[in-house]
Formats: structure tokens, sequence, C-alpha cells
């Protein structure tokens, strides 16, 4: 960095288009150049997703006031690859995705584009926040989200965290007046029970949407869902090494009649 | 359980007719009741994609000879999903998905819609492995792959395993002479350095392919790269749980200014 002012990448799940990440922008305004790479279209629910049996398409994109911006035909993870080889050709300093319109703790996090991308960032060496926000609707206030990720991308610049850092951040659906703050927590074990709604197509066949009732099965404290029911924004530091150690050690053990 | 056989689920994410599912199939025979539900379509790299913005097909699919078997228009985790709510109304003893057309060690758990599928057989609570032959051939030999799936099939149905169990397998492109044997691993930290493939399209529009070079940055010991590289199958296992609990006990110290 030097002298220069650190490049903040911006992306997010949504789409370009979504209010979420003109919120985000807004947000990090000053802190750095801040240089957006978002879907053309939503990407919501994409996981790690990439393109690898189609074509990529990049356009610039003339909808930020004063900002570089670009829309990619692409899933999340891939708009973090294009910026860094094709736009930037160099790592920026912080990647910043959302702010998701809905939540992304607990499970969500494996599902989410919006994390994926800032999952993405973090493997390649660039410190990340993903930011998500307890309301699905259109019209959200994202204002609470908005100083959420403001303090946390300015304590992340000037910390230089290590490279690989990974925040999940989802603000509850609150006034800020009844904001109780942050909270370092861990991810709630927590899962979708489907329940798929079966229709029949006008040619007499049958489709199904995906539907589903959020269970969590997690008691124990220090959640990210329980921080959210209390108040709280959830700041979960996630990691992408998914080594299960407990049971590496175990099966080191117990498998010594197949295991070398 | 009691008497009845256990009951295991196949899926994969090259597709229902790739020869790597056959070749799965063909190894966990006569271990319980196979039912087999995988894409209609390749969906390599689709990570944990799950598909909410359109409805799913779902059609029985008459590819293995004495074996149920369904083929779904969505993701390997839509697959999953449905095979459960849809098909079995249960959860399956275990779930096997691949054998996949190509390595999924290292951070390629995070892309791979193999080890997406059994990841979320775990989530579901079902004890599940994902199997990887490092050979992309169509024509790949899966001999030694097939020993290491019944082998590691036969032990997680014997011992019945924690429901959370995910092993991450991959098997080297060796002859049965130079196979090693399996050893139980960590994931090593590599990743991909892309090199897009700029071309321009007959419109003069410029457009993207994905490619890339690989990169294991990890010299520590136990890592899966390195059984691979001297002709071992891999096993690691996996966990869904992302928290960095180093990293939150350190910003739980640290980050006292803003936190709660």
């Amino acid at each position: 960095m030097a002298n220069d002012q650190p490049t903040i990448l911006v992306t997010n799940d949504d789409g370009i288009t979504a209010p979420g990440i003109k919120a985000l922008i807004e947000a990090v305004k000053g802190l750095g150049r801040i240089v957006v790479v978002a879907p053309d279209s939503p990407q919501s629910g994409m996981g790690h997703a990439v393109t690898i049996g189609e074509p990529l398409r990049l356009h610039k994109a003339n909808v930020f006031e004063g900002i570089d911006a670009w829309e990619c035909s692409g899933t999340p993870v891939d708009c973090v690859k294009l910026a860094r080889d094709i736009i930037l050709h160099r790592k920026p300093d912080l990647c910043v995705s959302g702010i998701n319109h809905g939540a992304n703790h607990s499970i969500n996090v494996i599902y989410s584009g919006t994390m994926s991308a800032a999952m993405e960032a973090a493997i390649e060496g660039v410190p990340s926040i993903g930011f998500s926000l307890l309301d699905y609707r259109y019209e959200a206030d994202f204002s609470v989200a908005q100083k959420v990720a403001r303090t946390l991308a300015t304590k992340m610049l000037e910390q230089s965290m290590p490279e690989h850092t990974l925040l999940n951040v989802n603000i509850p659906k609150v006034s800020e007046a009844d904001f109780k703050g942050m909270k370092i927590c861990r991810q709630a074990y927590a899962k979708w029970e489907e329940e798929f709604d079966a229709r029949v197509d006008p040619r007499g066949k049958e489709y199904y949407w995906m539907t589903g009732r959020f269970v969590n099965m997690d008691t124990g404290s220090n959640t990210d869902v329980d921080a959210l029911a209390n108040g709280y924004a959830s700041v979960v530091p996630v990691k992408f090494d998914l080594t299960d150690n407990e049971m590496r050690s175990r099966l080191e053990g117990e498998w010594k009649d197949i295991v070398s």
C-alpha cells in the first residue's frame, strides 16, 4: 500500500442493481479506492459455484456515481476471480460482499453466494467480509448494516489482518435505537428442512419448487443465531480449511486395519 | 435399520451417464439397497449451489440394471435434498458421491459438486463419502478407486459412524500394483492461480474462459496432496462448521472497543 490508498473490492450475489450493494458502497466510501465487480443478474444460493463450461462476459457498468464498476455474466466467485486477474491485476487490500438481502447465518454460509465471493477473496489472500441483513425485502432499511460495515471495514484496514481473515457478518432487522452492537460468535448448528412444493405443469408433468423451514438445533452458547435473536449483529470468523481434526485423530486410531 | 438392509444413496456431479457413477454403483453393490439420484447433465464446479429461482424436474431413469435410479434437472445438492424428501421419505444410511472424473483434494473441496452433494447428506445427518479419481478422462480406469470405495463404504456401514461424518477421498492415478493404500490426511493449503483466456467473438466482443494453474503452497506434513503424490489414496475427514475458533478468541480479545 505504502502511501497509496487501499483498494476495496465490492461484490455481492443479488446482482449489481440490488439496493444492498449500493448501500455497501456508500458505507465504505472514503476508506479507499472502490472497485465494484458484481453479477449482472441475481445469483443467490449459488454457493461456491464457478463457471467452467461456458465463457464469461464482463462489461463496464455506469451505475454508481464516480465509482469504477463492472458487471459479469458469471457467479459471485467468478466476479472475484475476474476482478483480480482482468481488472485490478493485483490483490485488493480488502474485499466486502453484500449487503445481502436476507440472512446468511449458521449453515447458510455454505449455500450463500455472498459468503462464497468473500471466501474466494480470502483464499486469494485478501482479508474479506460478507454482510447480510435479516430482511429479504427490496426496500429493506440498510442503515444499521451500513454502520456495522463501515466500522468493520475501517478496523480491518487499520489492523492489516492476516491475509486469510474472513468474517461472516449478519445484521438483525432492528431500528438503530434497538440495535445492541456486535458480537463475535460461532456458527450455529442449524439446517433447512425441505418441503418441496410439487406441482403439475400444463403438459401434465410434475415439477418441484424448493421451499423449506429453517430449524436451529443448537442450544449451546455464543451462536450467531442466538446473538441475532437478541438484537446483536453476529460476527463469525470463517475458515476454508474444512479438515475435521478431531475425526482425523479418531480414524487414525480406529482404522489401523485399513489405513497406512 | 433393524433387520432391514441399509439404504445407500448414490449421487455425483458428472451426471447420471458418467462412467464414474456406474463404477461406484458396482463398487457398493451387495452392501445394501442402492438408490441413485443424480444430475441429468454435468454439474462440475457447482459447489454447494441450490436451485431456488426455477422449478426442478425429477425423472425415473432406467440406466442401471436392477437399480432404482432418478435423474434430476438441478445441482448435486438438489439431488440429495430431493432424494430424501421426494423419493426415500427418510434418511438413507449412507451416501456415496462420485466417483468423480478428476481430483477434489485440497481447496477443491470448496468448488466440488461431488463433495457438496456428500456434505449436504452429512448436514442432513447421513454419514457420507465423496470419491474422486485423479484422472479426468472418460475412459479412466476406476478399478483401484472401486476397491477403496467398497472398503470405506463397508467400514462406514459396519461402524455406524457419527451422523455428520463426511470423508473426502481422492484416489491416485496408479495401477493396482503401484497403489500404496489409504492414508488419513488433512486438507492441503493450495489454490488455483487463474489465467483467464481472453477471446473475441464473431461480433467483436470480448469473452473469457476460466483456466488456471494449481499451486500447492503447503509444505507441512500429512496433507492430501502429499499422500496422493506418493501413491496413496487420501482420506480427509471434513466438517461443515466453518468457524475459525482461533481467530474468534483473538478478535474477542483485540476488538473489545467495537464488540459487546
